[in-house]
């Protein structure tokens, strides 16, 4: 199991990252040690290779030697890696394709036959391989995986992303109604022992959950019976758990779970009802909630995932992230992908601020969010969403390195590889080559990814 | 001057593009020719490579010897090349960076600067230059450029748009009114003399536009005097040139015109009454357009360039355009970078699509824009946008071969070379190949680029 770094790595040059909410932090000529486990034991502000190997290095008792050195070119950033607080893994091979859907029939027409497909090994190898490698290219360092029902194709998933060195929570989907017949679990009770299995599938291949975490997923209240919800309410109590579901997505899916659930008088108390809404609940989408559902979320610190693109691409509505933030929930970045088209945060980045400004269109000017913001959103906000405030999401001792290394053409300079789609010029400031990047940065510009030390992802150029 | 191909070529193939609105055609293993002027003589569907030399070339008079062919491999194929109806030349280095700036501001903040700083003509061929690599890279065969006031710098423009052979009406930016000292021109009368100049050089590097087209530019009401627009409008009738501007993009831009212009009941009867507002005429934006003034554009049977990048990006709104087509105004898009971030029509379809699911959120479910609907506006709604219907933006006989060759990366083909961000997996039927292009394709799937013949941009796989 390659789960640490296994060498002593200096990181030099330029590295970026969110200081607060509204602003980055620029180290500029710096430096950071990363021991064997992957973890940061030094952040020099202003200081190059000499002087680390003069005075950093034998507080850490280091020897030059022993380092491997790794340093960001002019114009390049280090940069925290991405954390991708709600993907489908299992969905990926739709990608793009969803015509004019709107959640419910989106469901059936293309999700349901999708997913069901990977019960089949060999197709389900394909897809959660390539879905990984894209993510990590994408800078994702962390994902919160939706798998399918299947356990073997679950802890399949689990596997690959062991084997491959991004770090992930892997949920397999509990739903035992209101979904097709082939592809529902047959009873609450099958459906909580399958989850127990993948559980403990996990605690097999990492026990210590250095990487892999399991997650407990009702895919949401209205394809899950009030027995499902109430074991997994008592699984999560004993297990102490995260969990991960959907809420108020879209107008006919909230219509549904009035309907499905009368007792409760609103969405979000059906989970809280069941024992599902805590801390450790990632809160997939929460579009369309009331003042009393974001103040039950706060109060029980349930967690938030926005999901932009998809809300835009199956119009399910601009969820207003100002006023989460404003009323103290946490908020992090999912792609949703394939609600969302893209795999790519960077995407998600965006287009949280493009759908901001459509909230703000709608006549609140403050509910725009910055650069700054969005990307915060996509690093220490997914952090804290995914409960590792403390680990990831930024540079800190303490901390581990999940990174990427960003870097973008410059005109004239007749590169022969692609240097991707952003062209810098040379006068512009920091703010504005991160601007640039933001807007029109890909793949393309994630030169190398680094998950707890290790390199999992590196961009060759020719 | 490399206005031909100057060999006569045999596509062979793939081909896709719009038969309507709403439908694409597909013309597999067919087969079309383009003679030494870049004009499609045949099209042959369901027709290899024998069957054309032995049947379509006798009656074209070819002989197999003197024909260059190119063939789509399986998975790839011919689309036409996209009209950018809309883009601001000059303000490229700025892509991206725009802050929660809104149109005023914007313009004076990052636009009038990066403008007036153009005519320093190093910068400015520097600038340009990348440009229209960019554009044609993203496979923008066609693009309506506003450059800048300056004289000598709209000519280069235009010089290097035929250097590399794009398509291109060349519009200098008349604005002699509200606008900073450094960036306005002097009077009407300068203004109206400068832009004939641009006229007259163009006319010396491409007397019979076959690639090259000056396009009368008043920037917008707001900065253009009466007598300004009075004497374009007098130009238009002069010289039945084409006319491009902006309208009704932002709400504070609407009452700046109603202030400045309080003679006329609304914007769109301001450029009518100063003889601005024609068949020729290329609105820009449209977002707040009211009933009588999109009636009045109809009669006119004036064009609009929507540019949904830059409508959500500067939060200037959501342009209604199933309301604009149902009227019978014709739409092309727009990427009007840099109020839209990308210089990419591929992004401006994408946009398209999600800010017409905007509107759709906003009430009006008939509003929402298919993958077929978005890519027609992007080829032939552009075309006839800019007045080249009958030329360009699909394949047809009599038509120019203005295209791009599109391919995606197959999951599992182990191709060394950077295929791009789009997985076919292969079991996609063609229409969701389509669709997987459109969402998350970039320049990488447009492999080669021709203009009139001409092989204009491609892709390097190494």
């Amino acid at each position: 199991m390659a789960v640490s770094s296994r060498q002593k790595t200096l990181f030099l040059g330029s590295f970026v990252h969110s200081k607060s909410l509204g602003e980055l932090e620029f180290l500029h000529d710096s430096a950071i040690c990363v021991d064997e486990k992957g973890v940061i034991v030094a952040v020099e502000k202003g200081c190059g290779q000499d002087k680390v190997e003069e005075i950093v290095f034998p507080k850490l008792g280091w020897t030059a030697g022993e380092v491997t050195v790794r340093t960001s070119q002019p114009g390049q950033f280090f940069f925290p890696g991405f954390i991708d607080t709600h993907i489908h893994a299992s969905q990926y091979p739709n990608a793009g394709i969803f015509g004019k859907s709107t959640l419910l029939d989106w469901l059936n027409t293309y999700t349901f036959p999708m997913e069901s497909s990977l019960s089949d090994a060999a197709k389900a190898k394909k897809v959660y391989s390539r879905v990984i490698e894209r993510t990590l290219s994408h800078g994702t360092t962390t994902a919160s995986y939706y798998a399918t029902i299947s356990v073997p194709s679950t802890n399949l998933l689990a596997d690959l992303c062991l084997e491959k060195g991004q770090r992930a929570f892997i949920g397999r989907c509990c739903m035992d109604s209101l979904a097709p017949d082939y592809y529902r679990d047959v009873s609450a009770e099958t459906s909580l022992a399958d989850t127990r299995a993948t559980i403990t599938h996990i605690a097999g291949i990492d026990p210590t959950n250095t990487l892999i975490t399991p997650i407990l997923t009702p895919r949401f209240a209205p394809s899950c019976s009030r027995d499902l919800m109430n074991g997994l309410g008592a699984l999560q109590k004993e297990t102490n758990l995260p969990v991960q579901t959907h809420i108020s997505e879209n107008k006919n899916e909230i219509a549904l779970v009035k309907e499905l659930f009368p007792e409760f008088d609103s969405y979000t108390e059906v989970y809280d009802g069941h024992g599902l809404l805590g801390p450790k609940t990632i809160l997939a989408h929460a579009v369309h909630l009331s003042e009393a559902e974001i103040d039950l979320i706060k109060k029980r610190e349930g967690k938030i995932s926005h999901c932009p693109v998809s809300n835009s691409s199956i119009t399910s509505g601009t969820a207003r992230v100002r006023w989460m933030l404003n009323k103290g929930v946490e908020v992090g970045l999912g792609t949703d992908m394939s609600g969302g088209y893209s795999p790519s945060i960077l995407e998600a980045v965006r287009q949280a601020a493009l759908v901001s400004n459509h909230v703000a269109m709608g006549g609140d000017d403050s509910a725009k969010l910055s650069v700054e913001e969005v990307l915060y959103l996509a690093t220490r906000g997914g952090a804290n969403v995914v409960g590792l405030g403390e680990k990831i999401g930024g540079f800190g001792v303490g901390m581990e390195w999940d990174a990427q290394l960003i870097g973008m053409g410059q005109v004239g300079s007749h590169e022969k590889c692609d240097t991707g789609p952003v062209d810098i010029f040379g006068w512009e400031s920091w703010d504005e080559r991160i601007a640039k990047w933001v807007f029109n940065g890909d793949d393309r510009n994630t030169l190398a990814v680094w998950v707890k030390g290790r390199l999992v992802h590196e961009r060759i150029l020719q």
